[in-house]
């Protein structure tokens, strides 16, 4: 599975070991600005116990073109209500495809054909890889690039069970299955090691906490406003 | 364009500039084997004048599963005629995918749609990323993975101008367009910075020039034997 260290994808780990798989988990160092949510992901992977988690180097702000690999500033204080008309600057190209790549190449050397990943179309800020028609395409694509699948008959599942929901039912999903939120990180902007609490990230996690009438466990640079 | 520095990958990189094409080439430190190509790859950019090269490091041997990954031995000398009937265990899993991927990201940052790869579906050693059918999937993920086709309208296109040539017809295309082979490099497993000769990239080729009544101009730490 992809871990980011985010809310999203620490629900899906919870959530994968809740069906019962083994998970191998795999983060990515991509210099990103936000490099902090790795240790994140060290230590959503140490707790939840996974069979082997790796951090994969794939430095993407050689190419650039994105807020979170350039010096492009992250947009903030925007309402929620407001992302999703355009594609905004902290999409990174092709970076799911990237990752879901990567993610194929390792569980074809382990014999896996499960992959997890934590997207979700509706508060999704408007990634076009974020949605249910570009997961399928991959799936498709994956199924005629490999041996195990063109070879040995296995058959590859892209697995986003998070992609019809809204944050604020994966936070109470998360919750019922025992998710601590407090080791998550999702902020675009990290500021002095704490969440800006102003970037879309931060914003529809917060909004999302509220609206389930619970306070976000993480520490915000801009205290509690909203 | 995807630039291993191989003889497939210098005659696409010809051809695209007799087409017209301005050329960004990429090339990847995959912890090959092999890894004595990207000299040949810087060497061909060079004398291509290329707009740009970039060399992008992502450590395929984190996963291993590939003779050129890990420390499975290359085969030896295989008959060309019974390459092809299994997928060999030079096969890198999902890699491909994963430079196409990459390409796919340096492509939208940069505005281009034309992606060209230098894969042969003929006498290529039975990998499943090398088929027709594989990069028209991959084709049409990728034109519902990025902002650019969503959003912006543009149709991301994979070239592959050699899948279904032959490697004798491939060297007698770029001879024609002026390609330097000695400047290339195809072995798998060098030895002591010289092409081993007997590897399966090794005898595909040299048997291909011999079929074009050429020799190949690299030199060979087995000699001339054939």
């Amino acid at each position: 599975m992809l871990l980011s260290g985010g809310l999203d994808s620490a629900t899906v780990l919870a959530l994968a070991q809740a069906e019962g798989f083994q998970i191998c988990a795999l983060s990515f160092d991509y210099k990103q600005r936000h490099k902090l949510e790795l240790d994140a992901a060290r230590r959503l992977a140490a707790r939840a116990g996974v069979e082997a988690h790796r951090v994969l180097t794939v430095d993407l702000r050689q190419f650039g073109g994105s807020a979170l690999t350039s010096s492009l500033a992250v947009p903030k204080d925007r309402a929620p209500q407001a992302m999703g008309r355009d594609i905004p600057i902290t999409y990174v190209p092709a970076r799911n495809t990237v990752f879901l790549s990567c993610a194929l190449a390792w569980a074809e050397t382990l014999g896996c054909f499960d992959i997890f990943i934590g997207v979700n179309a509706l508060d999704y800020s408007g990634y076009p890889d974020c949605r249910p028609e570009y997961l399928a395409a991959f799936e498709r694509m994956a199924n005629l690039a490999t041996r195990a699948s063109v070879q040995g008959g296995g058959v590859f599942k892209i697995h986003a069970p998070l992609i019809a929901k809204r944050k604020s039912e994966i936070i109470q999903l998360g919750l019922a299955l025992g998710v601590d939120y407090g080791l998550t990180f999702s902020c675009y902007d990290p500021q002095a090691g704490l969440s800006c609490g102003r970037c879309d990230a931060c914003r529809l996690r917060r909004e999302a906490f509220t609206a389930c009438g619970l306070t976000d466990p993480l520490a915000y640079a801009d205290g509690d406003r909203l």
